[in-house]
């Protein structure tokens, strides 16, 4: 089905340091087609829409669009919103008064299950009307696709960290715990493991929340590793739950998704440092902690360089592709090789990614729950890229 | 005085991003010169002295050192030691075993405090020795020497954090508290300012330990912030104080200094958190907080140019002083222009940088003690570097 009108983008959740490189994509790809007869940006999300408050994206200089590509953060500003039926009927009802005939939502699963939601009604009342998600998330648990644009960045990011750190560690020694994004999927904490160059670096210790978090065992590995190397650093994601299920530390606070507040505290470092304190109880010993928080899906120079192309590769191909075909779905990647690293788009009904989330796979976690794998490295080596060298003096 | 014998090197005290660079620069000089008949590195600093627990620093590749320079944290391994006077005659001693008649300590104003008491005995037992000090710390509080080396690259990892991170913020608003490292001098913290590129732009408030910290100003600031651009950035220094000079908030412990610990714990941040909320009690309002911690001294690929060719050079200009003249000191910087920026080392006597440390001048903060000024700005801008421009949609 041949569509014609105006088309709306919008970004969704948190922010990536590429998913500007998806929206700059799907412009200047959008921008080549006759279909599309006006580039509305939502300001804000869903929010942006039903407020009508848009940003026209036709006038942008290619250079300031280039600009804007390299620079972390959603744009267009994003929202964290999961609209209910009434909302949804809210942006359908904006998107008929403009002729909007296309929707690109860049997002993670929740903003799949919006667009799933539009297109769904668009059916329904016999509006033609293409909906498409946009893939993005640091956190890499989309279903389908091999990985999630946004997450190697914020995986180089935390690979660089951990390479500085452990240098850092190993010449003042001490127990360092490092605290990495990740709710419910350890990806971005297992990540952590490309720091390693030779026999003794850190990280020493990988915890995921894939696996349940015993504190005792903890304590034990930490002290396991300091009588080896004299020094320990731990990379432990934000989501961990004890065998119940309860996040092992939290702020206590709510989001509107009613997720509990992990990031943008240090309370579970702090709570870590108090146990490796405890396990040591009348020794002397030096445990800090630090939580990367916000740097890992922001900092500005920390970019993979796969990750920003395939940003920018997933907005043109959803642009492209709705034009093409009319149909609604979301993008995904397919791997065809990892060495020399290849990949292509392709697109999978929203229904497929929309709600549920993944997690890291079985294989990529030892059997002793404290670390990943080879299998794990070899997936994620080429997605982050060359790591610089350490030099070592002895 | 001409001198001839081996040479000791050693670094000291927090690691920086480049502290590497005056190493490898001073071993690349003291290659070339046939006074220095071998190169010792002291392992963990005066520590390894002590235990005469050295590295042969006369077989590595140019091609490894280079990969060293580049590599941040302390090569050699450091040490938090403010050796009393016993520990200093124990090191003379395993110099004058060793025919040791060079010593090169990298460190801050502890370590030229080490360096001044060796020299003094030297000088007293009528040892034919020299002692240079090569400045080295992230916190720019030495004194004499227009900014120190592994400033500038601790600099630009706040400059871009705070980049990325306002940007984060505009996407989805709140109010942000970013707690950055500096014990007694608000530099690093100041250099958030540079994040900065139009009006409205965060950091909105910027606070050093310069200034005593009041909590009910600091909440009437951030509401009147809030008020104006409906979101807060701030930037704080670790090492804020109140009225009465006691820490806002700290974990307690002491380093073997008998400083109190400020880094390696997320509580400053989820203190001034919980202030910001009581401000607005009853008000829904989103609010996080990062500590930056150890990342801001270790992070790999986030350097200053400037600061590693600076780093470089004070490395290898305290060796070739000490190799022309003999006399002990320490090298500090001048800056000859900042506008195109030029520089030049000099030596400047042990006694004039030694213990005590200097801290942000009265006309780089604002009247308000919220915020720096222009003239901050002019000091520090050339030191760290272009930064990337931000890209805008609206």
């Amino acid at each position: 089905m041949v569509l014609k009108g105006k088309m709306v983008i919008g970004q969704s959740g948190g922010p990536t340091s590429v998913i500007n490189q998806s929206l700059v994509g799907a412009i200047i790809e959008a921008r080549q087609h006759g279909e599309i007869t006006g580039i509305l940006g939502a300001h804000h999300g869903i929010a942006g829409i039903m407020n009508e408050d848009f940003i026209d994206l036709t006038t942008q200089s290619d250079e300031e669009l280039e600009r804007v590509a390299n620079t972390p953060a959603a744009g267009l500003g994003s929202v964290r919103l999961k609209p209910g039926k009434a909302e949804c009927e809210r942006v359908f009802e904006v998107f008929k008064k403009h002729d909007v005939r296309f929707f690109f939502y860049i997002g993670g699963n929740d903003s799949a299950e919006t667009a799933h939601i539009i297109a769904e009604m668009a059916r329904e009342a016999n509006y033609d009307f293409c909906t498409v998600h946009i893939p993005k998330t640091i956190d890499n648990d989309l279903r389908v696709t091999d990985h999630c644009p946004g997450f190697a960045s914020a995986a180089r990011f935390v690979a660089l960290a951990f390479i500085g750190d452990d240098r850092d560690n190993a010449a003042l020694s001490g127990i360092k715990i490092n605290v990495v994004m990740g709710r419910d999927a350890g990806f971005l904490t297992a990540a952590s493991a490309l720091a390693r160059q030779a026999e003794g670096d850190g990280p020493h210790l990988i915890y995921v929340p894939e696996r349940a978090f015993d504190v005792a065992r903890f304590q034990s590995d930490v002290k396991a590793v300091v009588a080896k190397y004299g020094r320990c650093v731990v990379a432990v994601s934000e989501g961990i739950t004890d065998a119940d299920g309860h996040p092992v530390m939290t702020s206590g606070e709510r989001d509107s998704h009613g997720n509990l507040q992990l990031s943008g505290t240090g309370a579970l470092g702090d709570f870590l440092s108090t146990k490796v304190k405890e396990a040591y109880a009348g020794e002397s010993v030096r445990v800090r902690a630090d939580t990367f928080g916000y740097l890992q899906r922001s900092f500005p120079t920390v970019v993979s360089e796969v990750d920003a192309s395939e940003a920018r590769m997933v907005g043109a191909f959803g642009v492209s592709q709705a034009v093409a075909t009319g149909e609604p779905g979301s993008v995904a990647i397919r791997r065809l090789s990892s060495v020399p690293y290849k990949s292509e788009c392709f697109m999978t009904p929203l229904s497929t990614v929309a709600r549920e989330a993944t997690s890291l796979k079985d294989e990529y976690i030892n059997a002793e729950s404290n670390d990943v794998t080879e299998a794990w490295l070899d997936y994620v080596r080429p997605l982050v890229g060359d790591l610089p060298k350490i030099g070592r003096l002895f």
